[in-house]
């Protein structure tokens, strides 16, 4: 059982235990995970959503050791979740190098997690979601939710944050530096870190880029996506970003956008889990997805239509 | 009765007939329509099929026209869709203007439909993706999806075609002229219109101006997307448009992408309808659709986890 009078005074082995029994895909154990969740969510909430993503090499959990660091010398209680199994928070396990945010590590503040292994129904975004709550009821101001951007992982992020940054690294020209395909769709902000030594002129030459490229958008919000440069090693232009959040939240919640989006998001989440649910009745059923298969083979060489497939699936559940 | 071996011979009475039955909401017509399309199916496939989109103002209807008009000079035969109710192509209901698209309509190789008007399962989208296969049977080369991208239309006119072409206006400044975030991710060209008289210089900026944010983002496929200008009105660069777009078609059939495009878009669309049907099904549920009523209600205001809320729905079905 979990004491959820300890987890809400912010005991971390309560709230380790806790996310221990979110990710849990046992049935029984999804029940309680369940009712738990139902009983904090009163105390949920409070904090600001920051996603952060960026493809290896950018800096990332430099730039994170570098962020929470700052933000804890404000006061702030900082927790670090990850997305992907492959996340720099699991540990280094790209470069293998063990150390990676071991400063932050050590903060009494910081509470530092890594991504849940994959399976369960909804994925690791459905757990990391659940995580971020069960932190917020434990007392944390400020979630860093952290993906390497592979796949879908940054819309999954993107979809449960209140700010998405992306982090990139100084390059010499357009074509060689690109950003995937709707990226600029999802960042409030881009990061250039690796502003340092010789390659200040650079990162500013990106930063004009990639500017100019927000200008060309249009915008139908508060927000213009503003693109800033940092050097995570050297530790500046790590406050500017956090000021720039913080300029964020305050115009959200002037114009009524911050509170909207979360509900949007937990609506939008709702209905996501519903089809996923559905979905997973369809693959559960053997008769059905033996024939979704061959189906998918008829429309892909284009014997059957598309709507008569679905028709025929449609009338076996 | 339709007479499919007229509609294969290219009876353009027989095509109209069938499009009729296809967008026909009797559940009856719904399984003579599914008949038909299957047993035309076959016949279908040997078109190009290109998505044109662009806000009222840009010169939309005068583009499809001088479009329409030199692809008639090249031998082919054109067919017009519209996928929103208030598309040019249905009249000219946004300007009043009765004639447009009077020329091309009086081609005997050019045949211009309305969109459909809205209720069915799938919505406009469904009805113009059957009704594209009508008229490949029929014999047209060219099919023209024609949306003014409001909502969600642009997605679903992008989903269905080949080639999606973005009509633009030439405009002075960066901050003036915007599009709508997402569009860079959708369009395999842009092209800016009115490209005529005191325009020139601007067109060439504006085009200068997407070409750079093009060149920002990474591209995973064979095509970067293009930006060209021309004038409808004066009927320039029209043959250059076609040009890039029998360019990209040879790039796409050498890179194995051609037809893999529209399989992938099939058992997307496959799929996508089985979730649409599975809502429906919910939806069609009064007890289902007052539970999720309240349950979203309790979400938005953080009283229930979506998790939990998605349970509750499909515990009831």
């Amino acid at each position: 059982m979990i004491d959820i009078a300890q987890l809400k005074q912010g005991n971390r082995r309560a709230l380790a235990k806790a996310i221990t029994l979110v990710e849990s895909k046992l049935d029984s154990h999804r029940l309680e995970a369940q009712a738990l969740l139902e009983a904090v969510l009163p105390d949920t909430g409070n904090s600001i959503r920051i996603g952060i993503s960026g493809i290896p090499g950018v800096g990332k959990s430099t730039f994170i050791e570098a962020f929470g660091k700052h933000l804890i010398s404000l006061g702030k209680k900082v927790a670090v979740l990850a997305v992907d199994p492959s996340s720099p928070v699991r540990g280094g396990s790209i470069l293998g190098d063990k150390t990676r945010m071991e400063e932050l590590s050590r903060e009494a503040n910081a509470f530092i997690r890594p991504s849940p292994s994959e399976g369960a129904l909804g994925g690791v975004a459905q757990k990391t979601r659940e995580t971020m709550l069960l932190c917020e009821a434990a007392g944390y101001d400020v979630i860093l939710v952290e993906t390497v951007g592979v796949g879908q992982s940054e819309y999954e992020v993107a979809a449960m944050v209140d700010f998405f940054l992306v982090l990139m690294i100084p390059n010499a020209g357009d074509e060689l530096q690109g950003i995937k395909r709707g990226i600029m769709e999802l960042a409030d902000a881009l990061v250039i870190n690796k502003a340092d030594g010789e390659s200040i002129n650079l990162a500013t030459r990106t930063q004009q880029h990639y500017q100019n490229a927000f200008h060309l958008i249009r915008h139908g919000t508060f927000w213009t996506p503003r693109v800033e440069t940092c050097s995570a090693l050297n530790k500046q232009g790590i406050e500017s970003v956090w000021q720039m959040i913080v300029e964020f939240q305050d115009l959200a919640i002037e114009h009524q956008a911050f509170a909207a989006k979360r509900a949007k998001q937990n609506a939008d989440w709702m209905k996501k889990l519903i089809h996923q649910m559905l979905e997973q009745r369809l693959v559960d059923n053997p008769a059905i997805k033996q024939m979704m298969t061959e189906l998918r083979a008829d429309v892909i060489d284009n014997r059957v239509t598309p709507y008569s497939a679905a028709k025929t699936i449609l009338d076996l559940l």
